[in-house]
This record gives C-alpha cells, structure tokens and sequence, in this order.
C-alpha cells in the first residue's frame, strides 16, 4: 500500500544545497518508491495512500558505507597505536583467521549487522573474508535483517599468511556457490549480493587477478578493492605489475576497474591519469577519512575528485576507522579538507551539504537508484527524534548539523530500507 | 567515612605507560583523597574502611577540561561551514550578549555544567562572558553540582561589539564582587573558584590587561587566555605591543603569564622564545585539537610540546569545537599528531598513555592534585561499565582503549569528585 510520510524532510538533489521542506510530505510506493515528495499534501497524488505523521522529527535519507571490513569488527577502536605493517600482522590478519569458524563469524557478524542498523547504515558495501561459508552467513545476515548490501568474499593468494590464502579455482568455486545459492544474478534487484573483491594487488596473484575480472563479466557483478592508499604500496603494484601505467591501470588491465561498477578505496594518492581514468570508467571513491587518519596515510584530495568529477562516497573501513556511524565520518572528511584548505585556500574545504550529497545520494548511487527523495528513488531513510538537541530556537539546517556534529544512534527513531521499515534485528548479540 | 573501591582500576602515574590494577583496590579517605592504591586489599590500611565493590568495571581518573566557552553552549555543532570572523560576528559575540540575561544564562548553564557531568568532567576551566552576574549564575550551578571549576568573567573592550564592551572600573569591580561572595580567596580549597580572563591581547586595552594582572596578583588567581592561535593574529598582537618580543611576552608585561598559574588556549604556532617562556613560568597549553580543526588554524606541535618539557592538557573549546567529551578530544589529539608524524617521522604521534596523561594527571594539575590515583590525588573518578563494548576476550587496556574510541557517556556508570559521588544536577534542562 502507498504511504506518504509528513516530517520536516531534508535531502540533497545537488551537491551545494539542502532541499528543505518544513513538515513536507514524501509518498512512497509498494515497491518502496518515492513518487513524489512536496510541502504540501494536495501537490501528492493522496489517494489510497495511508498519511504517516512524523510530527517535529526530522526525515532524512539513510546512510550508505562503501567500504567496510566485517571481519575486523571486532577490533574496532584496539591497536591504535601501531603503525600499519605490525598492525596488519598481528591483529586484522589473525583476526580474519577466525572466520574459518562459521559460528564464530556469525556471533560477530551478527553484532556487526545490529550494529550497522543501529548507526542508520541502511546500505553496506563491505570485505567479508576468503571464507566462503561465513560470507554465507554474513549475506543471510543482511537478508534476515532487511538491509542491502554487496557482500565481498575476499580473494587473496599472495603476501599473506597461510590461513588466508586460496587457490584461484577455490575462490572462482566459492564465488560461483554463493552466486548460485540464494543470491542469483537472476534477481539483479536482490538487496543482497555479492561483490567481486580482490584484496588489493599485492595479495593476488595475476591469475588471481584475471580470474576476478572474469567473475565479473560473467557474472555482470560489481568490484570492490583498495587503491593508493600509501606510497610504499603503490611502489610494490608497480613492481608487481610492471606494465602498469598506474594503480589503476593495474586493476583495468585485469578488468577490474569499472567494467562493472566498481568503488575503490582512499585514493589518498591518486591523482593524473589515474583521475582521468577513473573519471571515464565511473569508478567510485570510497573516502574514508578516519581510516586515513588513523593508519597514517595521508589525506585524500577530495576537492579536487569533486571538481574534476569523480564519484565519491564514504567508507567507514573498519577497524582502520574506528567509528562505524557514516554521520561521524562525514565530520571527518570536512575537517581533513579543511586542512587541505588550510594549506591552499584555492581549495574550499567541504560544506556540509557537499558531505551529506557524498553520504547518500553520490554514495546511493552504487546500489542503484538510492540516496535521495527524489521521484523513482528507493525510500531508504531515517527519523531522526533531535528533542534532546534541539532545546533552543534552531532551524531545521541547524538541527541536522547539531545532529550531524553531536548526535549519536539515540536519536535515530525509525529506519527505513527500500520503503520497509527496519526494525532491530532479533539476534542475540 | 573512609571508603575503598574495588575494581580494573587504570591510570598513569607516567606518561608513558597505564598502570593497571586487574580487580584492584584504591583507599579514599573522608576528605576525598587517596590513601593508597594496590593489587589486593591486604596491602592497604582498610581498618574502618567500607569496601564497595565495582565488579567487572574500570575505574579511571575522571576527565580535565582546560578550555570551554560556556556562554557558547547553545552554538554548539552549527555554523561550521563558517571561517572564522563571520563566526565570531555573526554567530558567537552576538550569542554571549544574551548573557546579560540571567535568565538565559541559568537556562543555557544548567544545559552546560548537566552535560559536562554526563560525559565525565568533573573539572573544567571555563570562559563565562563579560557579564558578572551570569558568570555568578554558572559559579553556583557548578557548585551545586558538586563539580570543579575555575570560572572566568570575561575582560574586554576593545574590538568587540559594543554590548560586550566594559570598563576596567567594572571589570575590576565585577571581579571583586565574585571574589568577595561565596567563593572567596580565603577558600583556595573551594571547588570553585575565579580565574582572571581577558579574552585575548585584541579584545584588551593595556589598561584592562594590567588590571587583570593586579587582580591576579593581588587575589592569588590563576590566568587563562588564547595564545597563538593564528598567524593573523600573532602579526595583530604585534602590531598592538609592538614592545612584545612574542605573543607571550605580551602577556608576560602585564603579570599574565605564570606570575600565578596559568593555561593558554591553543598554542598552533607557538616556538622558539615563546616555548621557552612557557616552560620557565610553567604555563600550561591547552590543547583544543577539534577547535583546531574546524576553524581551520592549524595543528599544534604536542610532541614538541611534551619533549621540551611544557604542561599540557585537552581543551573542547566549544563552539569552536564540536564535541565536549575529552575522551573523543584525547582521539583526535592522537589523530592530529599523526598528521605530524607522517610529514616528519622524527616526531613520533601521541600514545593513547600519553593522551589519556594529559587528559588526566596533566591537565589536574591545574586544579591541585588531580588526575591521578597515587596517594594525595583528590579522588576524580569514572566507574566505567563497557558491558556493551566488551563482547570479547579483550585485555582491559584494550577494554580501556575501545571506550575511548567508541564509548560514549552511555558507559559512564557513576563519577566521583573530590571522593564525593555526584549524581546528575536535579535541574530542569
């Protein structure tokens, strides 16, 4: 049945402004559509619909991840203190280790899933492991609770310990059992799928490599890895891959770089021709500042994406990242481009709607037509109860950046995937 | 009554490493100070000691805030896309001239010193505005709250609008009037207590600064102001005491600058002659790194700071910065000085002991012997339950770590001051 919601509904159509509709009106279909949204009632084809009234709450569009590591959830927020190579050795690989066990990946991947829902991360593009069942269980996960994702088994057969490695025909054959289970290709509109995901090229073999753009091809599916997130890594791709003009190049020669949607993260590094071909092949930024700052990168010129045209969205890349909420990462990013900022004031740090724009609609655009408000868009949104910070005369911009700024999971009221309200998964935690 | 609390008791004597105590034990004596801290129970003097026992929780120092604008609570959050002069015009001055109001100000304050409590600071250093009697309004909120504060009345008059604009005779006059009421220099003890606080060498006539110094002197108060927060206004200061050697010095002319003891906000381009200055009068920094960040001015050098022997400690800075809990300030102090070590790996970035310091056992000292558990301290203290957070097997640094990382004041169970437990101010907010 059509529904049309009333709250103060904000969104961005554009990357420079709000739309700001105070006690609007949005109509959403049955297949969880938006047909139209409007300040007031009579401008809405009203009828048969059922009026859900959201009072003073605001209604904005759910949050998208683009680049996430189940796996490492639970070491969020630990080992911040060593550098990347010891960190990698002994906590994130050890960790992923773990998930051979698939009941030891479903007591986490369970928590991560709830907590995902709870920060109002409605769409999740995430690395799972090279475990083939406990990706399973990962994407059945996703599934019980409502909300979309493009689920990553992770393909790696070089520089890497033992446990983690697969042969190519493992990884093809675990590919093609979780595309032929539950999740088909048949069902292109699944809110589940799989993704294609090579770890990065240092830990694929070329044959690996190829394999992986095969899959998707075959498949038409979706790829997702890491790109120059740091200049010792970038050297090593161009001795692995010698041919290779660029970072980038080494993934397009193997197919891997926007032949299918394809995200990519940090790009702290990136810049000529790998813009340019990124640029041509739609391939999408996952900016994923708290990463970035935490590991010691660098920061990612996203101004300059911007205005060259890339795509770009946000990636919360736990446990690299230490907040899972994209509404804090989105704080995150205006504060590193104000450091960019800082150093030339030729380059204008993010304003507040160019973040939100990146969180939902540039960020949506991975999942389809997802993000905004606009008329034919998949009604992914939240509800956000501010009484609590909204205790003086604010307006309703101010509301959404003290939200934004302060706010936290305790004010997010109701959430919403594709039109169905989603509420907290059941699992014991 | 004496009491002893038993618990995983965490803090640093050093700065270089927690101590921490697995089902430990500190003594407190009736007037809130440490007696002892051990292992076990035999080790101290528990004769007529009421044991209370914290089970499974963490027990830490409870957090320092050396620099916040009270009067600026309201604008937490919004007007970040601004740069810095059409801020302060437009948003922050015209926003503490509400505080000739009383009214607003004991509704606004309450708000302040309540949510101070709930994310676990039991001391702050606090700027109030140029308004005597609402600066007497936030005084006495502290102290029913039975929170520590040095709380400022604002000098200026120069460069500011002129509704905040007053004369040295009133400025003196309303200092007087709070020094001689119930918080009076013949309590040093009291838990709240003025601070001398001209705003900054811009907004001050060398009249009002001398003034401030005499106060200072004559009272025994301590000093706080803005240092070196921008390298306009450095060259400004400059330009004002063109007889200054450093922004420093100016200060140091009018007996504002460790005669009595001091903290300065900021410190982004502090060098040379003014870090000497510091360290021989022991001016204390404090470090506001999320104000930093978002009002574009640059990052301070902490580990300069710390390796040529200054005191430091964390400020939240509001509404220059967003976020009043010190926990998420001491992450991207770490954060920032990562940005350092990355330019320049000689300067290696600040360990979560070293925040967690700084936050505690250096900033306290400002207050007296605060911040740490070793005998003498006066009893500040977070009971942290991080049920939620610590779904693992964590080590309880690591439990420690993940609540400053992706804790919030939900795990803030119950707060000490002084030995005295505090409950949540009573007030209407």
């Amino acid at each position: 049945m059509k529904k049309i919601y009333r709250a103060h509904i904000l969104f961005t159509r554009e990357r420079t402004r709000f739309e700001v509709l105070e006690n609007g009106y949005v109509a959403v279909d049955a297949d969880g559509r938006v047909t139209g949204v409007a300040a007031d009632l009579a401008s809405l084809d009203a009828e048969d619909a059922e009026v859900v009234d959201f009072g003073d709450r605001l209604l904005i569009p759910a949050m998208n991840d683009l680049h996430v590591h189940a796996p490492q959830y639970r070491n969020q927020g630990i080992a911040m203190d060593m550098e990347l190579l010891p960190w990698l050795q002994n906590y994130t690989l050890p960790e992923e280790m773990k998930y051979a066990d698939t009941a030891y990946a479903e007591r986490m991947y369970r928590r991560f899933v709830r907590d995902l829902w709870r920060v109002g991360t409605m769409r999740t593009c995430t690395f799972a492991s090279v475990h083939t069942e406990s990706t399973r269980v990962l994407m059945r996960l996703f599934q019980e609770a409502g909300m979309g994702a493009l689920v990553g088994k992770v393909g790696m057969n070089r520089n890497c310990p033992e446990g983690l490695v697969e042969s190519v025909e493992e990884m093809v054959r675990g590919y093609e059992s979780l595309i032929n289970s539950q999740f088909t290709i048949h069902n292109s509109q699944s809110l589940v799928r799989p993704i294609i995901t090579p770890r990065f090229i240092p830990s694929c073999s070329p044959e690996m490599l190829r394999a992986c753009g095969e899959l998707a091809a075959k498949y038409q599916l979706p790829v997702q890895s890491h790109l120059s997130e740091n200049k010792a890594e970038i050297a090593l791709v161009q001795k692995l891959e010698p041919e290779s003009t660029c970072y980038g190049d080494a993934y397009d020669r193997y197919g891997l770089f926007g032949q299918t949607p394809t995200v990519m993260a940090h790009c702290v590094f990136t810049e000529g021709e790998e813009i340019a071909l990124m640029k041509r092949r739609g391939v999408m930024v996952a900016h994923c500042p708290t990463s970035n700052l935490n590991v010691t990168t660098g920061i990612a010129p996203i101004r300059q994406f911007l205005d060259e045209g890339l795509r770009v969205g946000f990636g919360s890349d736990i446990s690299g990242g230490h907040d899972l909420s994209i509404f804090r990462v989105m704080v995150y990013a205006i504060q590193m481009s104000k450091l960019h900022y800082q150093r030339d004031h030729a380059r204008s740090f993010l304003t507040l709607s160019e973040a939100f724009w990146m969180a939902t609609k540039s960020a949506g655009s991975f999942f389809g037509r997802v993000g905004s408000f606009e008329p034919g868009y998949e009604f992914d949104a939240l509800v956000i109860d501010d009484r609590e910070l909204n205790h003086d005369h604010y307006s309703l911009l101010e509301r959404l950046e003290r939200f934004i700024y302060l706010g936290d999971d305790r004010q997010i009221e109701r959430r919403f995937c594709r039109g169905k309200e989603i509420g907290e998964p059941e699992w014991r935690c």
